[in-house]
């Protein structure tokens, strides 16, 4: 990190915990260059800085003042309430309509499921491309296009050993993206008509998936910042033969929310009392912002009951399209099942990312991601702080690039979602979350890309429709 | 060509058409030097090549002779028999059997499904991923993804184009390779339970899809020569509530039939009257032998019926997992579908593959491909035709890169599989092409690895195998 961004990050601290409080005029650049023993340079970027997140701002000849808040910062959003027991899915028209508004690329992308491409290491990786293609045998790509790429393998496992999980490589099998691990993963453990466990609000693909293979949700609330209720999930494994939990252990995807290792634990009681695989969607793993990685579930897995599933489509090579699973004892079956679909992902897109792992910055690029998203993610917290009407609640995430809204009653986000579109603004509206198309007033907002001006000013015409409702 | 290439062919014409006899010398160097106006080392140079061929060997102090043919090439199989009027699909099992046999690197692979990877311009192809990745901008990335890399539809429509069909872009759905844009097509138009006209023999990824979706199969007999068995097919569309057909209209794997120009408007013309759609398997499509592409029956396609499936795994560029579907009416569905099982293929691998076509020499490199194939189906033509016994059937496809035999009766080919294997050469035995598991006694020889003397005594291992039975 650089001296004006610590300094930032300082001062940063100050505005959240109101030490500096709203309206209040923040330190002159010279006075704030003694008292920190910077050059003024230092101080006019960290300021600068500091304006881009929209915590503060200038007032012409005054000097900086910290942004009104709008009072306090907005509170949590209740847990979701409990679904039906049971629900066939019929969500995919609603999502489809939703994904084909994203393809203009003028649009302010808060209903992306991307984070900006600018902030992965594409030239290096290029460079790895072009080195990983000038030393593989012709031989190896026909061998690696049934097995995987064994240094990207022994990578993966590496990777898991370091974060505490001892991972035989037989259980690893290389897809097209986390996607395709989902994908083959549910298939390698159901048939039409089974009943999977889901989270309510979901990752709008895992209902698309479970439409299409024809199988019934059992939708578990989600608490936005425990994660799944337990105490449902409990109940429904004793009344209902579930066949698949599909749940994500941390920075779930949309509400943020992580399981804490205490109720990972539980979980996992769960699931090999009732011997019910899990299927662990875990593709935000590295996009922690604490000092740690959170442990995935796989790793108190010693029944082979957990099929892991991660990717690095949004922690270092967006478009190369190349995930894993950690299938258990599910993994020769899945093995089987992706020879049958794809054979194989891209076996340059699966050496270009071996090489750079291995001779690349991969742990420094991860910091410096995290850091990033971490601060984006706190100029919209302070953005929707300031323009949202009251009643609005929002999750406060430790990792990855989603916030999670829940706004007053009246708001249709649907409605809002083609007010916004109609001002160049995407965002994900909650009902496509919901196999019972539920979230009415919610709607996810994507803080994955840097903070600008029109960020800013999306924001405020945002509030400006929920306040019209 | 090179010169003594050149030389090298007239030769193998005469050997061919019986104009140099089985034991017969053949010029000597310096007589040949002058005959046909080159240097002696040229003709020394076709002479080794010939001899690499199987088609001449050399006699200590006496010179060149033509090898023994074992008397008459082979004869044509007989055409398959008509099956059960539905079948239900469970070949998985003996398939992966098979496939996982073909994973040593030192075994003779006349069982693989991949030509050598050394007969593709692997590093020019690397050159254009380099300079693509160079100049594709981050967001192109994310764009990419979901729709497909623009440039690389437009080359491919062009294509098209140049081949007589006219294409819209929206058509096109780029695929993780041919098996992906199959196994979507399949799904747009199938439900489980549903009737699907497939040939018998037929490529076994097809009978795992079917088998895996829960589809039936109604096989359809292939004639050797000519395809797809018209009158069974009439029948069948006539008695069964046929959900779609998937052929392979030219160069059929594993029989290598071709379906002629008349016949394919006769069976677009029943798939039109019934409004059944076909998935037309079209991977071999560059890999012919004659003056001209053989035309698809999309080509004829003016009712959107027909997914044309191709791919640049056995042309351009094995492993990197680049196919498309131009899905007819049926585009969009497959986009979706697409959208939910595996987003995209790799955005490098298209990106790279999209440079090539435009920059790189495509069409020079598909005459040199072609030209080899059918050297080395020559070379494996003749070597059957010295070391299998009497009574062996062969087909002669007039492109791709398999042979498939008809041994006599006696033979289990499953039997010959294992034999085989454990002297180290790969075979693809009979019963893995049909969901009825029948011919026993027949098996898809691949000759699209460079002709060895490795590959020599594999042949004559083989027949006496074969003799034993």
């Amino acid at each position: 990190m650089k001296r004006y961004e610590r300094l930032a990050d300082d001062i940063a601290g100050l505005i959240r915990n109101g030490i500096l409080a709203p309206g209040e005029k923040i330190p002159s650049v010279r006075h704030a260059s003694q008292t920190y023993g910077v050059s003024p340079s230092t101080v006019f970027q960290a300021y600068y800085l500091l304006e881009d997140r929209g915590l503060i701002q200038a007032r012409a000849r005054s000097g900086y003042f910290v942004r009104a808040l709008a009072g306090l910062p907005l509170p949590e959003p209740q847990p979701s309430p409990a679904a039906h027991e049971t629900t066939d899915v019929d969500v995919s028209e609603l999502v489809f309509s939703v994904l084909g508004s994203l393809k203009n690329p003028h649009t302010v992308p808060f209903g992306s499921a991307f984070p900006s491409p600018d902030l992965y290491p594409l030239a290096r990786l290029a460079r790895s491309m072009a080195h990983s293609l000038r030393t593989l045998a012709p031989h190896d790509i026909i061998a690696d296009m049934t097995a995987g790429n064994p240094d990207l393998m022994r990578q993966i496992a590496l990777r898991y050993m370091v974060g505490g999980v001892r991972l035989p490589m037989e259980e690893l099998v290389i897809t097209n993206g986390a996607l395709e691990a989902l994908n083959l993963s549910l298939q390698s453990v159901t048939q039409a008509g089974d009943l999977v466990a889901i989270e309510s609000p979901a990752f709008y693909a895992c209902l698309q998936v479970l439409e299409r293979l024809q199988l019934k949700a059992v939708e578990i609330p989600v608490h936005p910042r425990d994660g799944v209720d337990l105490n449902v999930l409990r109940d429904r494994l004793r009344s209902l033969p579930i066949k698949a939990c599909w749940f994500m252990s941390s920075f779930q995807n949309p509400v943020g929310s992580s399981l804490s290792e205490l109720r990972k634990l539980e979980l996992y009681g769960l699931l090999r009392e009732h011997q019910v695989p899990l299927i662990e969607d875990d593709v935000y793993a590295e996009l922690y912002f604490g000092e740690r990685p959170p442990r995935p579930i796989k790793s108190l897995d010693d029944d082979g009951l957990v099929m892991h599933c991660g990717s690095f489509s949004k922690s270092l090579a967006p478009g190369y399209r190349v995930g894993w699973v950690a299938g258990g004892r599910f993994a020769e079956r899945i093995a089987r099942l992706k020879l049958m679909t794809t054979i194989s992902p891209s076996v340059p897109a699966q050496t270009a990312i071996a090489d750079y792992l291995q001779h690349g910055s991969y742990d420094r690029h991860l910091r410096k991601l995290r850091y990033t998203l971490e601060r984006q993610q706190d100029a919209m917290l302070a953005s929707a702080a300031r323009h949202f009407p009251q009643g609005t609640r929002v999750t406060r995430p430790s990792g990855g690039y989603f916030l999670w809204f829940e706004f007053p009653e009246q708001v249709d986000s649907l409605q809002l979602f083609k007010l916004a579109l109609a001002q160049g603004i995407s965002l994900a509206p909650g009902p496509i979350f919901s196999a019972s198309q539920g979230f009415r007033h919610c709607a996810r907002l994507n803080h994955g890309h840097p903070w600008s001006t029109d960020s800013e000013q999306a924001m405020e015409l945002l509030g400006r429709m929920l306040r019209s409702f």
